[in-house]
């Protein structure tokens, strides 16, 4: 159980504030970890954000909220097997499952092939990503449903998707750099993010459009989440992940936080479920507007 | 031992200059760990802090002043027991023996709770610390001694107290927020830290008032002290904190390191016993002055 | 085996453009693990850069290249052993070889003693290190072959060597810093080279001058490589680190890495490798230039 | 959730078979973390058990049964704070219920000091554990809650209480030691439970009696289970608790695993959560004859 | 490389008795980490076994041989990729290379999967095990090339194959332990292995009959071999496995050892590589009579 | 300090019963780590041992002694350097200082040849170990100090020893297993130390003889302590190696446990120091007799 969320709804309903009934989450733990290509425990990543976000106060003091009261239900881990393809399949169910009851689904990864499912059951116009990596492959060692082909994937198998932001991204191999060169590719490199004057807005125009928010926790700086599976040195710094997260989610849909293992103590794990804690304060906080 | 510490004050006072014959300091370990709420382990921070602290060196290019001659004393642990109330009154015992010797106490934690201790046999008229969390719950669990009432404690329970300024703080209970909206606690933001225009003196006038200051490591940014109780992203970075040190230890009585534990690889035990030696440089290169 | 690099010259040359026939580079091991002050296993530094690197893409999207195809060769370590007088003089001859087949030796440490070796190989006029250290003991522990000892041994045993530039440094014995005021030393310190104002170029005139760039890891901030024998708070970041590689590698005709130990969850050596690779690139596209 | 327990009843009852009516389970964790006297972290003992206990076969072909056929309900933790007594008294009411409803309580420390609560709701006439202390303490540093005072505790204050008997202890006070000669207690040395000759019923007459089996897991050797509060060599093999379990099972209506941490690979937690399902199954298929 | 062995055929031989002409090896790292059901890591096995062996001597003094005599070829790692299957055919073709070179493969796992195709290079008639698992499933999680099934598929998908014996095998489903009842199945307790009485041969017939021996690690009880996917505790004694590998070498045309991940302190690997070792000099022994 | 220990004997002698007298004992701690030949550590040898030993009861039940009634001292570490020679020179004088306040000297390691040291000051006539390997080689790597020497150094360079016992021992070179032939040597493999009826009077008459007992903790099974250089299977249990120390100790005048590093989770410290106050009461109790 995510810290503050209730595994029934009407426990949750029955604590919070009627304002915020259109701000309703759902958090669903995906930890499929089979194609993780170096260190592999992204299997624990659901298990390792809800643990380290046990120390977190649940009172916001930026929006002056509450977690508890926000209608955050956790409906536990969909079990995750070899067959990806079906996998993904049953995991887009239970995410779309959120979806029709108009909450924003929260997926834990796993590895970050499970966005591809939160993004099939949300069916954003723009998919909004941190990562180090441009996961761009048309496919990695053959498989098209690799952790390292899932942007691609989201770009040209989800009919909904029209563009793809990459904040973060620092690497890649040539094919990827030159299909991140087309329109329908943004990427924004660490260094940019770190320039005050470069907001969200001046890089992709949420206006309007509906957005699906992923956080590959290897966007940050090896030293902020050294247990994620591919670590790439050169990268963000937290606060500026969290200024990407406060600007993506009033126009967001869904959230997921992907690529946590268990092979640190615990950075990668708190970062990710302070994210996930910032991006639902700041939705819900938007939701009163 | 601390490195560079002495056990008997004999020794090191024969080699110190005369000048600094009131710069004296007395490390004294308190290895409470009753309270801690999330991850414990700071019973070991002492014994982490003396350890990580040893390939440093003696000297500081920046004082002028090699540690072993500033008449630091360790006069070892104070072991801890279940019955926190008597344990702090016995610690202050101990840190009030240095204090009438006219020395400096350096107490190395052990949970945050042992500041009580330091504060009741320093008597200042103004607690600074470093923390990423208010410590101004009334009780924790029902426990008014609990790690996490430290700073409420202080400022309503010692006398001597007027003012408490908390850097580095991001996150607490409702009640703890509205207790820090009164006009004796001050909260300055990480942001607020981060910021090169804002001095630590225009945010607590420490002219002609006596301060005494206690760093909580989980202030810095887990990525520096990933081994504490309860990490919280976003934080301080270490050369912040030690300009905090820097600035206020010329007005303080008393210091303290606390929730250090053994859960990482030394970063946060490294950078307490280098916070301390701050400290200890700067108050002696100030008493030279 | 580095990855991208291959065992037989052979394989790489049938790789790489004719364009890069001057930018060679041979990877020699130097698992030298013997006067570590504080954390030792640096004997295992090669073995884990080699593997941290392995999830690194072989494509450089800055100057377009494929290490793969860059003509780099690994031959393996030169196992150590307990008479560090002749390992050094053993493992100079490994690295003289390379230099002789007019190809850039990159060491991989290690103690930072085996820098001693590449230099006398290598034969530069500037030694550029990064280092938390000056490491400018005459002898320490009586050892003038201690890590602590070998930028003096460099710029005093070394006759080409006119001058030591040391980026990072941020602590040494009064002794050292004495030596370090001379002329042939400069110390660039962290807080110097964090400012966006100061370039290499400032510092120390490299034009038409050969130099020999050594990185030892605990530059580093610790929170960035805690892996390593001596971790020294207050340090560098990495791109500051990256910034230094790139200016410096136009006029290296040696490279190292040193210090890495296995004593982290893989930040130093990931940093370790990905400077290293960075020298490489940025070295062989000045040569295409 | 235990693996193959469930968190309501009625599940679990629609599954298993009529005969085991009378082999209810009620699982409840007990993460108590105040009194461990050297390395701490029983509070994530629950946590542990039930997550290595995650690859372990639903069948054991001992028994012929399903783990999950058993009706083993897991009511979760109780959550822990500092004071103590009033925590037991808490907890003791949790087991109690499901005394009341005719189950057998299976509780996962947490510090031995949770047997007390155990012992409390079940009122046992024999107190059988297995442990590496004695336990015989009238006060530890002046706390009669203390783990280490727990076996003392529940043989003079729990009046249904007529004696004790620990296998497995190697170690105490004199005092201890004086205490443990008396009647009520015996002590089977590691190296007597070896003997293949001595069988528990030797040791103690249990039939006609109601027993509460306490399996403190230092009992075994370190090599065993490293991960807990105080580990003492020499001690039990797993084989060897494992035939205690099965014979004090079938009189026994409360079992308990105790003293538990995260501070190891896991051997602690899977041979902890190994003997509960043993102790379940011995139990389940006594109650079927 | 596995210490030792060499790379090239030819080193080895000019180095080694023509005596042991016949006692030919060639080491396959098969680093396969799919389908492991609870902890993963088995990719870095491998690398372990061949890391945790460099302090082994290189003599053996029970059978009076240097390892480096014997003719061990370390081919390096079949590099492994997500499509099972295909990795399978694959690591099967370079196994038979081995085969038809006369030479008796080594596999270095990986998960257990991976002694599929080490058997059906192999071609054995006997399939003999160490495992505390039966891997009787007829698909697992619906994957009939899990590791859970792979005795199985060598049972049944192999045509050579006429019996399989499992030694240690403690836990399987209720279908598995059916399938094991049958007639081409023997089970072999860990009480069993331990009498001393009970030898290899009252068991199995192997005289006159090819066998092929797999050591899945988890068969050694946690203690010895705590980094695996799925321990189960209860299980054997290094020597028992030992004396197992001595019975059945001389009889056997194929050995892996599989199962070691990195998620303990070394003692897998260093198990698993002894127990390699232990078959090549047997084997290698056996060959000289 | 070694828990129990007082650092002025003054203190300790006070405490102790007259009886006593002449079971005085010295701990010096050496913690040199400079030959260790593959996983370094040792130099936190001294204090894993200190720290691990905290959790023992002071209290022995077989022989009714206090550890800290038996007047043993702490004497704090010799600091080590790299002129292994002269390091082994000043030890040793430390060492024979205790000798000639008639103690008896408990050396903790630190590598194995500190061993050396304690022999010298203490001069015996039979050296008995407890070892993995026969550390009889006549140089390592060239150099005559290595741990892998030590044995030999002892048995050829020390005048007064007559003879040398090594129990579980299961490796080494030829050359040393020839030199292992030789009548002044003895060898006692882990299986037959494990047989009931073999006893040490069996091996060797200590009867009127003086001997010096070392445990290389490396001589028991890695199970039991994983944290040390070079782990080697199939070894001792720990009650196997009690039994030696009780057996050995009435004869012996000085005693070390060397090789325990600080990469585990605290086996091989608690044994080494469990072992330690084995030797201290079997020897105090000896001498009342
Ligand atoms: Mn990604
Ligand atoms: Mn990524
Ligand atoms: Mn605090
Ligand atoms: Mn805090
Ligand atoms: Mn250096
Ligand atoms: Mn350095
Ligand atoms: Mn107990
Ligand atoms: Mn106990
Ligand atoms: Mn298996
Ligand atoms: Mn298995
Ligand atoms: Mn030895
Ligand atoms: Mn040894």
């Amino acid at each position: 159980m995510f810290p503050g969320a209730t595994d029934e709804r009407g426990a949750g309903d029955a604590a919070r504030d009627d304002d915020s009934a259109d701000a309703n989450f759902v958090v669903v733990g995906a930890p499929l970890d089979v194609s993780t290509t170096f260190q592999p425990g992204t299997r624990f990543g659901p298990r390792r954000i809800r643990t380290f976000a046990e120390p977190f106060d649940d009172y916001d003091s930026r929006t002056h909220q509450h977690f508890s009261d926000l209608g955050v239900v956790d409906r536990g881990d969909v079990h995750a097997w070899d067959d990806v393809s079906a996998y993904l399949e049953y995991l887009a169910g239970t995410v779309r499952d959120a979806v029709w009851e108009e909450a924003i689904p929260l997926v834990l990864g796993g590895e970050h092939t499970v966005s591809l499912a939160g993004v099939r059951a949300v069916e954003p116009e723009v998919f909004v990503c941190l990562d180090a990596h441009l996961d761009l492959y048309d496919a990695y060692d053959g498989n098209p449903l690799s952790h390292a082909a899932v942007t691609r994937r989201i770009l040209e198998d989800v009919d909904s998707v029209e563009e793809v932001v990459i904040f973060g991204a620092r690497t890649g191999s040539e094919l990827e750099w030159e299909r991140a060169d087309a329109d329908d590719v943004t990427v924004v490199s660490p260094e940019t993010v770190a320039e005050p004057s470069v907001a969200v807005s001046d890089v992709v125009d949420l206006e309007g459009r509906d957005a699906y928010l992923s956080v590959d926790i290897d966007a940050a700086d090896p030293a902020y989440a050294p247990g994620t599976g591919t670590t790439e040195p050169f990268g963000l710094e937290p606060r500026e992940m969290r200024g990407i997260v406060r600007a993506v989610a009033p126009h967001a849909s869904g959230f997921d936080v992907v690529e946590v293992n268990d092979r640190d103590d615990g950075q990668a794990a708190a970062l990710g479920g302070k994210l996930l804690r910032e991006f639902v304060f700041t939705k819900a906080a938007d939701g009163d507007g």
